[in-house]
Formats: C-alpha cells, sequence, structure tokens
C-alpha cells in the first residue's frame, strides 16, 4: 500500500484520506474532483521503477508502487496483463490493440472492482454497493462473490441478458430497476451513502481509477516504453478515459516515459454526454442530457467524472468525436472480420473513431495509434443480431456448393 | 518444432508425418488412433527441462520443446497461460480451478486451433476446415481470420447464438447445417477430406491434442509441480480428456512429475457416448447413440476420440461419470454463487461430478482435486435463462426495501 493524499482537481486543495470522502469539501459537494496523489519524487528513485523491473504478462499488481491497496483476493492474481496485439489496420501498420475482454468478467472493469474490494476490506467494511450500465456491476459481482462482503447491485432493467445473467449466477443481489442508467446511478448512491456501504462507482469513488490506470501502465510496457501517438477509448462516465491519462502521465512523473499521447474519446451520437461539455469549453461543468445508444457500456447522458475527463484530455491535447449507432455496429463486424476480435459496442468505437479520423486526415499513415478494447463481445451478443447471417442450410444444399 | 513419429494406441506401429495421415493404415482406417511421440529420452536432458525453466503466465507456446509446430501467429503469445484458482469447495479446501475462458475465443479449444494453424501454415496450406458443437469452430474462425488462409465451418444449426455471433463476426464461411454434430461432422469430413483442406476435427487429426495438452502442463506448474489426484473435466469427444492425460504423461515421461492424477470424466446422461463405450470395456470400438443435453459443448452421441480417451483414462485409474441436465444446471449456478466464475453448461460439469463424487464418497477431504473449466458461461446464457432471476422493480419497490 503506497502513501498518498487526495488532491481537487478543480481548486487544488489537497485531503488526508478518510473513509468515505468522496467530493472536495470547498467545491461545494460536486463529485468527481478528487484525485489520488502520490509522492512520485520518492518513487522516481526506487530501483525496482528505475530499472523498469515489470513484466508483460503479470497482473495489475504488479504496480503496487503506485497503488493504494493493502488487502488480496482470489482474482488478483489474473486481473490486467490482458493481451497488447499489433494489427495492420485501414492503412495504418502495427496499429496496437489492448484487449481487456481476457479479464476474469471479460471487461476493462475488473481493473477497478478488485480496487475497490481490497480498499473496502483495507476499511473494515462488510457490505459494497455499485450502479452501472453492466460492466461494472457484473465485475465487482464476481470478484466479490467469493469474499464475506455482500453486494448491492443497481442496474437499469434494459441491460443486456448477459450481463444480468453473470449479476445472477454470482449471487449478488441485483435491482434491476426500471429507469435510465443516471437515475438508478443518483438512487443508489442516495441509499448507498446513507447507509455506508463501501462505494464502487468509479466517477465519484477517487480510488477506482487507480485500478483503470493500469491498462495504460500495460499499454507502455508492453510496448517497449514505446509511448503510441494517440489512444482512442470509449466514453461513457468518463472514467476510464481520465484513467488512462493518470496513468501515462504518472509513468511521465516518475520518470518512466517522455511524452503523453493524445488520447481520443469516442461517444455515440446519440447519447455524447462528455463530447457536449468538453466541447463548450471552460470552465467544465457537469451537464444531464437525453438520449440513447445501442452501445449500452457508454449510454451516459449526465457523465459522473466529466470534469476529469475534460480536464485531463484538454492537459493531452485530446479530444471527443461521436459515431452514429450504424457507424458502432460497423465498427464491431469490420474489426471482427480483419482481427478475429469480438467486441462489444463499447470496445468496438476506438476502431470506429480510428476509420473516422482516417477519413478527416487528422491520423494519417505516419501516427502510431491503441485502440483500446474495454469488453468482451459475447457481453452483448444482440446488438449484432440484425447484422449477421443466422441462415441455416441443408445437406443438399452443401453438397451443391461445393461439387460445383 | 520438435522431431516426432506418429505411433497407433492400438497397434503400436510407427509411422514419419506426412500431411493428410489421419489413421492407422494397419488398422483399417479407424479414425482417432494416432498419437504424436517425441524423443522424451533426449528432451529430459535438457537444461531448460532440468531446471522447470517454465513461467506460471506464460503462454502455451512456452512449452515448444514438447510441441510439433514452426509458424507463429498474432494470437499465439495470449494462448493458455490461464488462471489457476484456488476455492475452498463442497468441504474440500484448495481445490484448484483451471479457468481456460480467458482464452482469446473464451475457450479451451484456442489451445488446440491455435497448433491446428501454426501446422496448417507449416505445410503451406490455403484453407481449414472445422465440423464442432461451437467452441471449435469459434476458437478456429477467430484465431485465423488473420491469416491469409480460409475458413470452412460445419455446426449443427442449433449451436448457442453467442458461437454463432463469434463465428460470423470473425468472417468465416459457416454452413449451419440442419442436422446433429455427429452427422455434421461426417459431411464435412467427407468434403473436406476429398478436397485437400487441413482438417481441425480434434479427434482425428492428431497434432490438436498437442496443443490441448498443455492445460495439463499448467496445471503442473502453477500448482508448484504438486500433481493433484483427481482432475475432472466434461466430455464431448473425448479430446481435452485425453490430452489431459498425455500432457501429464509427457511431464512424466521427461521427469517433471513423479505421478499422473486419477482423471474423471464427467458427460451428461442424456448423451454419454464415451461413458457407455468405456463401461463396457475392452477392446474398446466407436460406437454412436442418439439423445441430447442442455450442454451443448459434450452433446456427442459418436465420440470420435473415444479410443483414446477410454485407453487413457483406464492407464491412469480414471473413469467416467454422467450428470442429468438438472443437476448440470445446478453446477452453474452453484459454482457462480461461491466463486463467482460463470461458466458454460460444459465448463460446469466438473463441479457437479464433483459433488457427485463427495456424496458418494469416492472423493474426500484428504483428496486433492482440480476441475478443468473448459468455457466461459458468456458463450451460452440460454443455458440458465429458466432458472436466474429476470425480474425488474420500480424506484417505489427499492425505496421501501431499504426503508424498513
Amino acid at each position: 500500500m503506497r502513501k498518498h493524499i487526495l488532491r481537487c482537481i478543480t481548486c487544488n486543495k489537497e485531503f488526508d484520506p478518510k473513509p468515505g470522502l468522496y467530493y472536495c469539501e470547498d467545491c461545494g459537494k460536486i463529485l468527481g474532483t478528487l484525485e489520488v496523489i502520490y509522492d512520485y519524487e520518492s518513487i522516481k528513485k526506487e530501483t525496482d521503477v528505475k530499472e523498469k523491473k515489470l513484466d508483460k504478462k503479470a497482473s495489475m499488481y504488479q504496480f503496487d508502487f503506485l497503488l493504494p491497496t493493502k488487502s488480496k483476493t482470489k482474482f488478483d492474481e489474473y486481473i490486467g496483463g490482458t493481451p497488447l496485439y499489433k494489427f495492420d489496420l485501414l492503412g495504418l501498420k502495427d496499429v496496437l490493440v489492448k484487449y481487456d475482454g481476457s479479464n476474469p468478467s471479460s471487461s476493462y472493469k475488473d481493473r477497478a472492482s478488485s480496487i475497490a474490494i481490497n480498499i473496502a476490506l483495507d476499511e473494515g467494511n462488510d457490505t459494497m454497493f455499485c450502479a452501472s450500465t453492466g460492466n461494472a456491476a457484473s465485475s465487482l459481482a464476481m470478484l466479490n462473490a467469493h469474499t464475506e462482503m455482500k453486494t448491492y447491485i443497481f442496474v437499469p432493467s434494459s441491460i443486456p441478458d448477459e450481463k444480468r445473467a453473470q449479476l445472477e449466477i454470482s449471487g449478488a443481489e441485483v435491482f434491476a430497476v426500471e429507469g435510465t442508467y443516471d437515475e438508478v446511478y443518483d438512487l443508489s448512491l442516495e441509499f448507498g451513502l446513507k447507509k455506508g456501504w463501501y462505494c464502487r462507482h468509479a466517477a465519484i469513488n477517487p480510488y477506482l481509477l487507480e485500478g483503470k490506470k493500469t491498462g495504460a501502465f500495460e499499454i507502455v510496457i508492453q510496448n517497449d516504453f514505446e509511448v503510441p501517438d494517440y489512444v482512442l477509448v470509449g466514453v461513457g462516465d468518463g472514467t476510464v478515459i481520465s484513467s488512462l491519462y493518470k496513468g501515462f502521465w504518472e509513468f511521465k512523473e516518475i520518470g518512466l516515459i517522455d511524452k503523453i499521447p493524445k488520447i481520443i474519446g469516442v461517444q455515440a451520437v446519440g447519447i455524447a454526454g462528455v463530447k457536449t461539455v468538453f466541447d463548450k469549453g471552460k470552465p467544465y461543468k457537469p451537464q444531464a442530457i437525453e438520449g440513447k445508444t445501442i452501445a449500452d457500456s457508454i449510454s451516459v447522458g449526465n457523465p459522473r467524472d466529466v470534469i476529469k475527463a475534460c480536464t485531463y484530455i484538454e492537459a493531452c491535447n485530446g479530444y471527443f468525436i461521436s459515431l452514429t449507432d450504424d457507424e458502432i455496429v460497423d465498427a464491431i463486424t469490420e474489426l471482427g472480420k480483419i482481427t478475429g476480435i469480438f467486441a462489444e459496442p463499447a470496445g468496438a468505437v476506438p476502431y470506429g473513431g480510428l476509420k473516422k479520423l482516417i477519413y478527416e486526415k487528422k491520423i494519417t499513415e505516419s501516427d502510431t495509434v491503441c485502440l483500446v478494447i474495454t469488453g468482451s463481445g459475447l457481453k452483448d451478443v444482440n446488438a449484432v443480431k440484425d447484422t449477421i447471417n443466422k441462415t441455416s442450410v441443408t445437406f443438399d444444399e452443401v453438397v451443391k456448393r461445393f461439387e460445383e
């Protein structure tokens, strides 16, 4: 467990950590502005860091010199250390493809759930809760099933059957509420904080970014410390994209790399909450919009990590773009045909985003690019139901096909 | 690439390998009797083997001293090296749980597909084909999508939507044939062999076992070279179970371990093809039965690897048991509640088998046990659709639940 402080991203005020501290006391209880800050100057001097004693396949806990947890649970050893593939895509050579569908619950969210569970244990909690579009919840439910802690899950009743199955199988108490993600989020927060349960809401609890940032660390070490020019990732609440920035920033702070990539957030045209706030410019203010998309994992109208996401993405000269649902489905199928990788809608949007930016000549052949695929396509098969072939054939038809 | 010969398991005749050699020329073209044999005495003396220079998280290609391939493809580095968890289950401490759902296509079958693709490339093939209950096909289609080779897939039209989606997304040419797995298998074999396509049928092509055996190697090294007393695994064609035996046997041959576990094959009561042949006793003869089960991956009436499976399991004092479909569904949900792991039906049967054997006092507290979970539950969500909660709640109901 690494010593740290909490710092408000808006007013820079610093706080000593204490259980349940989720907002800056000076900034009027705006959630999602605290960041976890370590003593980077001291970490920089440590031998393991200086000698880059890091492993391309180890779990995310190899980065414990930049993690705030002490407890260990059974899945820790197999979270992170996910594949970084290289494919020639859309005219670009060796595009890096970080595939997080191989985590235990098949999504990027395991990185955050694991940290949350370990901190909850460190603090002696007996209950955890989470509101989620699906992946964060199924991740928490799965990874927490074997601990002594109870899990309450709040999801919109519209989540894909696959994610619902994961939740129910793990024995969590699930409330599939008739409402939008944004409404369910507020409801769960009201009860959760009142009851004193440990909060696995990545956008509010600053510690969850600490797990998610390890994806950036892995991109760096798996690519032999060469930082790509661009990193593209799907954006809902804005937490994963914020965590990627923080990961690259910290590795730069401790001297392991000397630049931060331009990070580009890809949203759905139908409900581009973070993009709306970012494009309006500073000061970034949370704002709720309405809309929808087939990419359930990024169907968020009131993004809770919007201040961090906008601030960080501005800092690295990144920006936000958006895709139509048709473009998202095309991204899934094209990525699949070229690479074999089946991504869920929110996992495929980086590919669609790259295609768009190449078309617009904003990314060219000379740029190095990493796509972050945050979840397996098996988590939402329904999303491609109208585009894939489902016909069957008779024996005679097969015979005819090959005897010609 | 390690030099090897092919040997007939029935008559012990040895052959030099040649492309397309799938049966012993002396034993009347019975498929599935050839095994790949290396020079174990010489391998035993190699430094890396003697010093056990093996890694708990490396891909299965770390075992290239016992593998017959030369080509490399993009997924190789991330196949195998899957988690070995330890859970207290059913009164037993530290039951080993080998979870292969974290492979690229979310099943054990990637180990075999990867070997098949690399050999097909070594031999200069331009087309591969596979008949499958679903997982082998989706694995081949995914891993082969990025190569220059064409993929023909033959599956029964009844395969789960999830596996069909994986197939279609990867761009393979899919024939979803109106017939049983056994019928589709014969049809594909007829065309495939006639056309000279490379055959990814694990039960016939002796090389595919070479990929699958690496699961046994990993159980050994991840458990610090302590061999469990029992290994339980689901059985359809009989290939995975045969491969586990061969893996333990080879590690014993080269002096890395000194015993082979009792391997227990778990089938479905509705269609226990291998068990039927095994229980009749020697000489083991392929036999077709009819029946069905919800566990699609092991719904095989005419098991093609039955001779190897029975011979090997007899050699290690193992045996076969079977579960009803209700017991299989219970196994999925119980395993999920205790561990958080969501297994597909055929992946959960080892848990159900363990429960049965503990009840029958055939396995007791003093035994060490490993369960091999061959595929993710996300590959067949439909299997649990009748047993999981799918109700939704209103805001008022949530409020009421927590205000009491």
